[in-house]
């Protein structure tokens, strides 16, 4: 598949960050930043920025913030054409946070919402792009949006907000390729002046298909982490992407050697990829949380029980 | 997805065979039958039927000969609405070691050929049809077939053979849903009396989304093993298949259970599952061989060598 408009986001150090409390130290970031920029991505995604009056830095590392000079440091001396991002949560952030864009290394602001905070994720973006950054709202959780609030959401989107990328997130792992042409469909509909965006995590093995099919049915920005890190099953593995996008300017190599030196070992450290109490949990159309708190008791490896647990959950 | 056409096969012990040399110990075949039974899956493939003449008993498990008496052990007293089938590989049975059906416990025969073969595989699936079996051929290397010769063999096949069923087996793991989409519509051109089947693998994260793009075009057909084991990154995951099927006869808890018992401390000893060398040779639309050589090396996790060594291989 190759055309040109497509623009691949690497979201390792961001995604991957949910599952260390965004503990990454600089050279691991660095060597991600080093791969990502050597492959041709057109973007990466650093962490986050949250307000430290309202998320405690005792309780996160320093990628949930995203400081301007801790970016800095990490970047220091690479070449690289590849921009830069940071997301931003409705609510964990206050606007004094977001510099004009010339003071800032950082390009792009995604701020990610649900649907019930569209308005809010619309002052905030709006808020970014007047500061000089490129915005994008990403809608999570999008398996559960009530078709009709989510109609509203996307007008509302196209005729008030400056995003120029609105995004589907499959924050469960929940969707199909047919939902997936669903809401690609419905997100053409109503943004003509947007593009739309594809976020998919990997919990039914289908991060990686669904973003296929978002990119068939139009989608322009997609996303992707090395070696599928990220929370739960994680997230579209950036090298199958990149191996499938015919771009010439995708260089596969860089990637392949940092997996190698860096993700092998520290999947030995921390846990993501295809588990099955992951696939439990979104083919309910439900957060992963509770398999991750799972995965943490002597219980983990019961699936028929956890199976089962899930099922007596559901009440009317 | 609820069509009551659709026939599911577990091919676990057979292809997951393929990475032990079919040395599988009877109480492992018997939980395998016993939950894949309880499951409601509609076949089971226990193995190939080869004949000893021509592969070496001292060099493969039981399971590669399926000898009616280890066969009737294995399932002794399982209570099972679940059919019987075994594999055979044209050029690898005679005749004469495919017994009449009514003498046997199998109920399926499934010949694997390469398009070249088709005369040859024809051949056999009558033998077996007319020895009272389901027969079906299954068309293995699929994603390397000419387009030319593959409307041939599927004529041919039409035409002479009594298969009731003939199979897109994606043996690289090298096919995306539009090839998916392609090979179906083709097989269903030509093939107006019988089923098409789908068998998957891994090897890009895509053997569980290509089962159900198969089943969105009309296969009836599919093909799963539990907790995708199989040749190199392994098969569509039976258990993402059965969350997927709402036919009300499945049921995934047997396959949750044993997936702890048996599959967890199974894969401690032997490989399968994504893994990079994998995704490299089905990029390239290789048979895994190479990359299962690889895994055997120091070298097992050198991966931008393995994939500079695959891109210097492609020559004129």
């Amino acid at each position: 598949m190759y055309r040109e408009e497509i623009k691949v986001l690497d979201c390792t150090v961001r995604d991957g960050g949910l599952i260390n409390d965004h503990y990454f130290d600089d050279e691991f970031v660095r060597e991600v930043y080093k791969a990502v920029s050597a492959a041709g991505v057109d973007y990466i995604e650093i962490g986050y920025r949250c307000s430290r009056s309202i998320m405690s830095p005792d309780k996160f590392g320093k990628w949930k913030f995203c400081d301007e000079d801790d970016i800095r440091r990490a970047i220091d001396g690479i070449e690289s054409d590849t921009k830069i991002s940071v997301m931003v949560d409705v609510g964990r952030v206050e606007k004094k946070d977001i510099l004009p864009c010339k003071d800032s290394v950082i390009d792009m602001i995604r701020v990610a919402t649900y649907v019930k905070d569209i308005d809010k994720a619309i002052d905030l973006v709006n808020e970014a792009v007047e500061k000089g950054y490129e915005g994008t709202v990403n809608i999570m959780a999008i398996s559960r949006a009530a078709d009709n609030e989510l109609d509203e959401a996307l007008a509302q989107l196209e005729a008030e907000s400056r995003a120029s990328v609105v995004y589907i997130v499959d924050s469960f792992g929940a969707l199909y390729s047919e939902s997936v042409d669903h809401l690609v469909s419905k997100y053409k509909k109503f943004l003509k002046t947007k593009e739309v965006g594809m976020h998919a995590h990997n919990n039914q093995q289908l991060g990686y298909a669904n973003t296929i099919q978002g990119i068939i049915d139009g989608c322009n920005f997609v996303d992707g982490t090395i070696y599928g890190i990220g929370r739960a099953a994680g997230n579209c593995p950036l090298e199958l992407l990149i191996g499938f996008l015919k771009n010439p300017k995708f260089d596969l190599r860089p990637v392949m050697e940092v997996i190698s030196r860096e993700f092998l070992p520290l999947r030995q450290k921390i846990e993501w990829g295809y588990l099955i109490p992951y696939a439990i949990t979104a083919m309910f159309n439900e957060h992963p949380r509770v398999a991750m708190a799972l995965r943490k008791t002597p219980d983990k490896d019961n699936y028929r029980e956890f199976l089962e647990s899930m099922s007596a959950m559901e009440v009317d």
